[in-house]
């Protein structure tokens, strides 16, 4: 592997989250791999479980972490080519992604969309820029349209959790009170529509996904019906693609509860937190024993850790 | 030991204090027992020496550090069971802390006082709620109420320096522009309280400790009296325990000088640091030879040392 | 070498520069001498390279690192002897630097200059308490008047590159909108005045360096004769020394273009970055054949690495 900002990075997923799950269970094996070998995990935006996870996935390896807060400990980065740098903006991207991969052997980084300008975000300027200009191989630590560290970590779950050999998997829109990035759902449906799983997408009308990532996907907005014999829910907010960035609507009812749960097949609720509390997911449900979230989290390390692993191997 | 939250969790402080200073004796002794095992360092307001000191002591160890600034890197918290989270709280406490708990061994946890709410604050709603939720041993780092390892430092320094059997302990009140919390004249009176010494606390009418924390010690308003025949002097600023965090009088008279020290046994004077010079303790004492704070602080490498070692052969 | 805050902690530059490239090609060679050794990296001011280069030349040589945002992470110091800390600054330098030499083999401190006060910077008052009162060897991460670890990785990359036994190095100040502070062209001057190179400065005006730093460069303010048979042109804008810390004048025609590169011996250009790109530099500049300003980036690891080894060598 090359690189990892998406699944199409991935030759064989079912391959990578069977290698994930070995390591899983022998979590020092390679360490000799990473010795001498840096990762800087570079982040535009805050972060709790991808800073941890990744951080302890390399350190598994045997490789030395450099975390740089670009925002806080950094200063403000110029994104357009040929601008005048004469304002605020105190340094290049060209440049600031150039030095960083003199320093480090591979590059993770975090950059989430401004959420204003569709073409900006999809066509993925700030993090491309990162991947162009640094010279070492790129992991997302999610960018503006996707997350794939997650969506793997997700896979993850579902492979090792399931009951059935070809699972009913749902995901579902969720009530929230901003407006999100479409990267987590996104980035779930460009890998779930090549997992070996029936993938159901719910929502409300005005919050379809964009069309690149759900090819093969059943899609509603009759959440009853979705739910019905699922055996896993993946709950997510997300704001409308278009309008562009928009809240069309709140709809409270969207939120999953014990009620909802009845229809399916026992299902085991996942998402990639952090979530609101009694607004996108009741207590209930995150207290009870269909809720799989902290072990889903627990599993971005071995998603982390198999990736890193095959950069490391192509070095 | 199976946490570290309070004196309480020692079963025996001489013998702990006693390993301390042979593992300051051979500091890399013991690195095979942290070989891949991680702490994480959890922030919820700043610190410089626990900060240093824990991170000194784990790698001494061959423990992996992960820092997390969870006010500044991460987002703010939800510690209210029930809540509907529509408002600026981010993630939930129970979750926050169970997924740090899936990526390291052990967690050390910082979280001060609000000195709005006495039973909130003296419950430890905050610190509790990772003890609670994380699934792995937690170190305090300093609690609403409590700075165990600051204590624990705080007697491998007497113990080292002592020059009688049973030397004379004050603690005394100082002067400050700022309410602080009762977490470090608290800590230091129960672990006195329990020590081979003569323990006296001095403090002006109104800043009376939790009795929670005083069972054996004599207490007085006397300052002079209660520096006769010191041997060691504690100096520390605290806010009222009644009313809750109040500051009651500023009483400049109180700030420790040399003239003061006369009637000492050439006592010993320390402090937790930070301290501020001229207000809390002169110049005088700081720079002269009685002073014992920069020793003292190099001791919280061996607190913080001998506990997580305790901890490492628990898991 | 027993602290490296200038030049003048240097015996022979020229054997620093060829033991830096020994490393630069064998950089885990001294992993042994670092082991359990420990660099605290305390930040007064922002960093991004280096503070990633510092890191990893010390993990190169099997060093621990600590890093402290002690403007972020920490609070204010107080750095005025004598004062009544009754305000808002939380700890006294005296007490901060002795702490943390507590906790560390060697510090790393960078501290910017105020640019108000010539005396108070030029004495360096902030980074000579670190060095006064920390008692570990110091390494300067920059200063309010010099950043050694930057000229000499300039000299590294000068060594390196040059294609005439006694290069014609010319340090030309660039336009800006900030007033920046002298430190880097200082430095680099003081390292050039006993480099084996033709050095010349050049500036408008009103941008005359302190004598201190300049003795045996030639000095002019006609750019284009500077320029003329140039092989190596370093960029740099700063403000002036007298009236200290002013913009006395924009000078948009004093930017380094593709034009004025064709007096020069087909000149390597260099900067320290962050660069503001159309103000300092051009595009055309920055992104052609002639600049080096990312592989000098680079160096700034073995230019930390060789500083590092030797004091690990004289502890």
């Amino acid at each position: 592997m090359k690189q990892f900002t998406s699944v199409h990075d991935v030759n064989n997923i079912n391959a990578l989250v069977a290698e994930a799950l070995e390591l899983k269970s022998s979590p020092y094996a390679f360490q000799e791999l990473g010795k001498n070998k840096t990762i800087g995990l570079v982040f535009l935006n805050p972060s709790l479980r991808t800073r941890m996870s990744t951080q302890k996935a390399a350190l598994n390896l045997g490789m030395n972490v450099m975390v740089l807060n670009i925002d806080k400990e950094g200063w403000a980065l110029e994104l357009q080519d040929g601008a005048v740098m004469n304002g605020t903006t105190v340094e290049h991207v060209r440049e600031a992604a150039a030095v960083l991969g003199q320093y480090v052997d591979i590059i993770g980084v975090r950059s989430f969309p401004g959420l204003k300008n569709c073409d900006e975000d999809y066509t993925e300027q700030v993090f491309n820029k990162f991947v162009e200009y640094c010279g070492v191989p790129v992991v997302s630590l999610e960018s503006a349209t996707r997350h794939p560290l997650q969506s793997l970590a997700d896979l993850i779950t579902i492979t090792e959790l399931k009951t059935v050999n070809r699972p009913k998997v749902v995901l579902t829109w969720a009530p929230h009170i901003k407006a999100l990035p479409q990267a987590v759902p996104n980035s779930f449906a460009e890998w779930m529509c090549k997992a070996d799983v029936e993938f159901v997408i719910t929502h409300p009308e005005g919050y379809e996904l964009s069309e690149d990532f759900t090819q093969g996907a059943t899609i509603t907005h009759n959440q009853d019906e979705a739910l019905t014999g699922a055996d896993f829910i993946y709950v997510k907010n997300w704001s409308a693609y278009e309008p562009y960035g928009a809240v069309t609507g709140t709809h409270p009812e969207w939120m999953l509860n014990n009620e909802k749960l009845k229809a399916t097949n026992d299902a085991k609720v996942m998402h990639c937190l952090p979530v609101r509390r009694n607004l996108e997911l009741s207590d209930e449900i995150l207290d009870g024993p269909n809720s799989v979230v902290i072990h889903e989290a627990g599993n971005r390390v071995w998603a982390a850790q198999v990736v890193l692993k095959q950069l490391l191997q192509s070095l």
